[in-house]
């Protein structure tokens, strides 16, 4: 794993493992809205270096992304996109709402990200583009689930301007996924992209953030 | 929705939404890790009830388990099994280690069962099992990723007692989906059974807790 980005220098405090994907671009929105100082560590996956003894210390799941925080009395190891959101939510006090409630609403939708959007948008361009062979079955199965969970976000951002009220990580979590799943909705599923106005509103809102355009920029 | 069991009486200070599922089964023995006065209240997936909006007040997605706290001053919502399985661990301060090293661990553990875990083992028995055409590449393929799951578990589980070092959150969100697969990979895969000894020592070791054992007779 060789550096290729630093932000703020050789003494970063905190070493970021990423590659070019939705889950690694949470982390550097993440990162970026925080202000930290953190070091890119990307980990190429073609070479599967994710396999290595060296990365499965930091992690044991050989996924992208990870980071190690040298900010402390021991350094701390965190995977896992939404734990480590938390973990930077809490460290640097971010974008997470304060109050009982409103820490639940924000991990909860940050936590449904995790295991439902990230899962099943995965699985939907898997089948649709990349499988080797075509299973229709699979296709219609998880491109309903999907729309399902796109309808689910349109009906919160009916109420609501962000996903937990306010702009959180909860945003962070889907944003890099939507991001890309808009594109593949467009041409698959156009009535969806019609149903879904506040979708878009959101889309639009949290993409001109600042923070959110240098952590989509990771590694170009 | 109907409440069928009481625990602690009607002036308990949990409502806990479930279903007889490894996601309901986290919950119940969470909150009798806690001892927490809780009242179940079973949703009836077969009728639709968790797509009325009176439920979709409680979790947006439609899915149990869910939670709501009154014993705080503004009653509180979860959903999605890690944020209330986290949410819980605060409350009442257990089975979430303090050191900040511990608990980043131990969530991120957490959080890797729900976005790997739950979703490819879901996938993996759907295909196998109740998918109404046959899809032998998606058979293989989640099959493949469900023991490449079990693996990374054993050779965790080969160097510590438990998946974040002590018994915690992280184990209690596993047991039900390792309860229910390891059926599974007796029938399908005999050779994965053999290779995962620590994996069945530890499920031996959690499942004799108490705790453990009431929760999982919810609903029975």
């Amino acid at each position: 794993m060789v550096a290729l980005e630093s932000h703020e220098g050789e003494d970063a405090m905190i070493d970021f493992y990423a590659a070019r994907s939705p889950n690694g671009r949470k982390i550097s929105i993440m990162l970026e809205e925080c202000e930290a100082a953190y070091r890119v560590h990307f980990v190429n996956l073609e070479q599967g270096e994710q396999f290595k003894p060296e990365f499965r210390r930091i992690n044991p799941n050989s996924k992208i992304p990870a980071i190690i925080d040298n900010g402390t009395d021991t350094p701390v190891t965190v995977f896992e996109s939404a734990s480590i959101l938390i973990y930077l939510a809490e460290k640097f006090d971010r974008l997470m709402p304060r109050t009982p409630a409103g820490r639940a609403e924000c991990i909860s939708w940050t936590v449904w990200q995790v295991a439902n959007v990230g899962p099943m948008f995965g699985q939907s361009h898997h089948f649709r583009s990349t499988a080797p062979e075509k299973c229709p079955y699979a296709i219609t199965r998880f491109s309903k689930e999907a729309a399902r969970l796109v309808r689910v976000m349109e009906r919160q951002l009916r109420e609501k301007a962000f996903l937990a009220g306010e702009y959180s990580i909860a945003d962070i979590a889907v944003y890099p996924w939507i991001r890309v799943a808009l594109d593949s909705m467009a041409r698959n599923t156009p009535d969806l992209v019609g149903e879904t106005p506040n979708v878009r509103r959101w889309f639009a809102e949290v993409g001109e953030r600042p923070a959110v355009q240098r952590g989509l920029a990771l590694g170009r």
